[in-house]
């Protein structure tokens, strides 16, 4: 990789900030940029940073994929509107949904994505802003697995070889591509993002798709979603690294009501991890574990099996899909 | 159910003992039985208690379908040699993958073992040995949990409405039908079985075959008797009534020596119970899961991806098939 990391103990923010924001305003002269918020850490920075270099003439959107958590759109425009930064909501859920349709593989659902995000929804959204840049958070870790061939990340291009401005007619600037998680969360400190937002558990670009085994459908998203929500609920005081819950393909057999009832399996993952690169799942009480399974099982329409994932990464990776 | 529960407060082991072996002497006359030892409580009890009553009018057979635990046959037929009864070892693996193949569906997986064993196994061994009734262990959650739609157990025909003499020749004597497992444990301490047998956790009638979701292969029932071995070994010390290792059908992503592996996942299940009847996971210490989970992952090929199950039982049940 010709990229250069910058490490943890090497990291001055202000000076990153100011670097940044620099680099930012002398590439785009007096253009526009766009840039995609999704209310993870890394978009949230790129968001915060992108407005100090350029302020109106970067127009934030929050693509509504229909693959994000329970009120997650509204939560985050709100929130960055208090910031001081106008979001504008772009509703995409059929553009997802149709290029996700009929779709198992891991890799084909992580290309749909991509498609959907990279060609259909900001083709459309450059052309109609008249931008000629996309600002996006891309980290070195996301990097580093899609060089490695372990997991294609949605926000990689360069590296596989794509020129999104030949591809998809917009060039692609990333002020973190240096950082990993742990100092993208101090960049976001320094830049004045609530803790909330700077140490918030990492959420996949893919959002709810990833947490999806099989074909990724409206409803299979709404199981999935209630399951995260739940997991969310029970696991934001854990103090973990990231914490997920993924809605299986395979059905298991149970019992409701003295039936027979052949339902679905939600897998909980929790890690401790300070870079994603390696974790292990978290040792949570087992009153925890039987609460979420509890909870799961009676407040998300037909499941009837929930597992805790014991697995170390490698050879697990944090996510599944 | 018209059939009168023994529960374990009325339970006089040797009692029970002599009014089995007697009834079992005035049914079969001087006529011929056969039974299938499998190795768990129930077969073991039977065929201890079938002996006694017949002595060599009971042929006793191991009927190996391929689908046991990792050197069970061979285990099983010089523990019963020791105890003064001679077992047959039958190989019809054949029989049964041939039944199973392209079936993903648990109940038409179990109505092909139901089928192999019956009909096309037991039938051949009736017609050769001149027997006339064939001895099993079903007992009475069996027939409980068949009656009330939740699984069909693999030996229950009767109150499905299967007259066994009509449909495959022979007539069925079920000695242990109003017992359950803690009163079958009893009655086999008294019968003289070793330890090692009458407390033995419960395994499936359908064996691997309930084990492995999805198609079962000869190559997945590998896999999961590699995982099986594991968990046995691991979780014998642990005092729970019963844990098992199932193969998933689901694939994950998983990395090994810094690649993407696309690999399959095991659930580890394990059980707090005292007559199967309800459930809780066992609150094994995470030393031992993470053992598993290290174990099962280097020691089983293909494995990126190990859960432990958190849900009771009700709504799940004791296995996932």
């Amino acid at each position: 990789m010709d990229i250069q990391e910058i490490r943890l103990e090497q990291l001055d923010p202000d000076k990153f900030i100011a670097e940044k924001t620099e680099e930012i305003s002398s590439i785009l002269g007096d253009g526009l940029a766009i840039n995609a918020l999704s209310g993870g850490v890394d978009s949230s920075v790129v968001t915060l940073l992108g407005h100090k270099a350029l302020g109106d003439r970067l127009k934030t959107f929050f693509i509504d994929s229909g693959l994000m958590r329970d009120g997650e759109p509204e939560h985050i425009v709100a929130l960055f509107k208090d910031l001081g930064v106008k979001v504008e909501l772009f509703n995409a859920q059929q553009t997802f949904f149709g290029a996700l349709k009929g779709r198992t593989d891991p890799e084909e659902k992580r290309e749909a994505i991509t498609s959907s995000f990279y060609r259909e929804v900001f083709g459309d959204l450059v052309k109609e802003t008249g931008a000629k840049y996309l600002l996006q958070g891309t980290n070195y870790t996301d990097i580093e697995e899609t060089v490695a061939g372990i997991k294609r990340q949605h926000n990689i291009l360069e590296q596989l070889g794509i020129d999104p401005e030949k591809m998809y007619g917009y060039k692609v600037i990333e002020p973190l591509i240096q950082l990993r998680k742990s100092s993208i969360r101090l960049v976001g400190k320094a830049l004045g993002l609530p803790e909330e937002i700077y140490n918030r558990p990492p959420f996949p670009g893919p959002a709810l798709a990833a947490r999806v085994i099989g074909e990724t459908t409206p409803e299979r998203v709404e199981t999935v979603r209630g399951a995260t929500k739940i997991v969310e609920e029970e696991l934001s005081e854990s103090g973990a690294f990231q914490y997920l819950a993924i809605l299986h393909e395979d059905r298991v057999v149970g019992i409701r009501e003295g039936k027979r009832d052949f339902g679905l399996q939600i897998e909980v993952r929790c890690w401790e991890s300070t870079d994603a690169v390696t974790g292990s799942p978290t040792r949570l009480p087992y009153d925890v574990l039987d609460r979420l399974a509890e909870r799961i099982t009676s407040e998300v329409p037909g499941v009837v099996s929930v597992t805790y994932n014991i697995t170390k990464k490698p050879p697990s990776t944090i996510e599944a899909v």
